[in-house]
């Protein structure tokens, strides 16, 4: 298959940002979308907005995910590009963490999404090696770097980052193109308004999307492993 | 409390490679040291030889964590080092790893790390700032490279350096040194001897010691927060 | 300025492989180019083809890099988007390396891309802060990895690296976009053919050139400071 | 020859601070010290305190640089430990920086570091392997970061990183130990006291010697490339 013929996408965590954005840049491109989400009501609006279907499931149970799979697979066709985008954010400082949530925290960030790129995987290795798709991570600047207050934050963005460098150095050979995109700023969104003053000063949704797509138009002589983003005026 | 003068260390994920080297050093040292293990029983030939008391505990159960400084603290004193040894290797494709083993290793090389860094840390901020302690951190070649076939230790891996490097941020300005070594190659050992054409190219685990003990060393003035070890004729 | 909308751009270190690309890309996109290069007369079948024109310039030389831009800007108008692209690859033992080419290597990879980059810089402020361009950095393995028998590379690249990096830090602000892209691979052209039984496997110049206009595509909201490119099946 | 048994050092870029503290150091370990600056005749106070010769000599002149350790090594002995230690800071927006000064800059703070480094491996390649000796190079922040109106700090600072690990892996299995020491801060001195309201904010110079030190000590099966210090109080 060639890198610019994506038949379906899946989303997994799903909300109003750049999972939204991505939505409506696949609709476009006419790329059939799934979204999936724990609670898929939520993605109402966005799914009678772009045609994309949701699907609910809980990224961190292997089970669930087989069944998402499975159900994206019969209705939508299977998945050529699938983007993990959940992210288990928590604060606070170190000795005030509850260890539950930081294990909650965790399985969001990370385990679901070694679970899903693993589902992906076994099933583009069961295609013919031409046709095998692409996996997208959503990083964040805890990625690269541990900041205070936030060790699981941290621990998860670290976590998934190593995981998306031991799978692409893996599956890279296999012609699955695995990226990282690392986020570094704050994403403008339903709630979170821009500052007038400070014009595009935080990440446009849309615009990431449009990173994520020129990943997938990569031919896979020049791959990325890593691409990061930031507004113009982030400091870094 | 000066950083040359310990009274006691701890040593969680204690088994015959770096943690039995340190606990000489330490020993020899004139410092106390509490070796932790889940299964304590193996570490009886060790403690034989250095007179450091043994542990039982799973560094993955906050409760155990917790009654484990309780006991240290109460048979030799609350530990003004403590090092977080343990990992849980897992190597295989990625399509065939088992989810619940991905877990357990994850909880092994992190989750425990947080744990008992969490109550070094709680202790440590219980005390006159100048009476604080020291928290190292045992990391390798994953941390900073995610290999093929290894997406589980480089998760974990990558996690754990993360949790240090958020800790160091957060804990430095309140006198807590917290430091990670990235142990890259391979550790010389009982089961791993070295070849004999290849002198020192494997990691001598008291040389790694020696470096840790350095580490303790280090006047808050100019402290490391990761320093890497490798054999001189190892690839990086 | 619209990022979408570039009148001029000026290649620095033109020759056979990604600036021949990025001549025909910008050609094909509409964009005026402007090619320079120590020895000018080598890049004729290139001008011949793309109806680029080609300016000869040291770029390690301050009163040429000025005459540089002023002949472009007076034929051409001025530049809008600039790539320094030259490179003085130097390979050998350390201790055979000579100092004089040594210098001659950094003076081509790195003083010519600060002389470039400063020039640009110096034009870019004087406009009206919607209409400032973009600087491009071609990079490479040796930006981030210094290999052994390259040490000039290693120093030029990581050189490059750093002032791309500063540039990026100090620029943004003023809404000049600059980027560094690593290429990690060895780039197929003229005297290096593909190996017939790996395909892809070389770095296809073309695509790298449709990452640089991807690059130059990104609304400010989102921008890249670094993106690295390799082929599927290069090791890294 | 062992790590621990150094008879000569030489210390290029002898100043008021590192160097001051080294030369201190290694006099109190019985290592004869050979110090190195354009103008010895301001280390005169530090070889009457410390017994340390002085040498003039200009890093960034290959023949100044062979001379240098012809003469220390007919004074004292042929180096075993070689620092490089000069820096060539300057600060300034990159509109305004002189070229001229850049290229002064880079050369302080890396060709000279290159042209002593060759030295000292010719000299050390030539004695048989186990005899070989150790190449210190001090870095700064701006080796790992690139700050803004620091451009020629971060191109001189990269740069120098890139030669110490290109260096370090090509001379690591020829038994000569290359190790880049990160100074994450500023260095206490005679012109910078440190703040009466923070104690230890500013990094003492004797604790980083105690670091060099600790680095000549570790035996080749657990070699460090890189260390950072900072001060505890330190944001990084």
């Amino acid at each position: 298959m060639s890198h610019r013929d994506y038949g379906t996408a899946l989303v997994v965590g799903a909300g109003a940002g750049i999972s939204a954005s991505l939505a409506r840049l696949f609709a476009r491109q006419g790329v059939r979308v799934a979204l999936a989400a724990r609670d898929a009501a939520k993605l109402r609006p966005l799914t009678d907005e772009t045609g994309a279907r949701a699907f609910a499931a809980d990224a961190g149970d292997p089970q669930q995910v087989a069944r998402l799979f499975a159900e994206v697979t019969a209705e939508q066709g299977e998945p050529d590009v699938v983007v993990y985008n959940a992210s288990g954010r928590l604060r606070g400082a170190l000795t005030e963490l509850d260890p539950n949530e930081v294990e909650r925290s965790f399985r969001t960030s990370v385990f679901g999404g070694f679970l899903v790129g693993q589902e992906a995987t076994r099933r583009f290795l069961a295609r013919p090696v031409e046709q095998r798709g692409t996996i997208l991570f959503t990083g964040a600047s805890a990625s690269i770097k541990g900041y205070p207050h936030s060790a699981p934050f941290a621990m998860g963005k670290f976590a998934l980052r190593g995981l998306a460098q031991s799978m692409a150095r893996e599956l890279a050979p296999q012609n699955i193109h695995v990226a990282h995109v690392v986020i570094d700023g704050v994403v403008r969104g339903p709630g979170r308004p821009e500052p007038v003053d400070r014009p595009d000063s935080l990440l446009d949704p849309d615009a990431i999307a449009e990173t994520y797509w020129q990943i997938l138009q990569q031919p896979r002589s020049a791959w990325s492993w890593e691409i990061e983003l930031r507004p113009w005026v982030e400091t870094f």
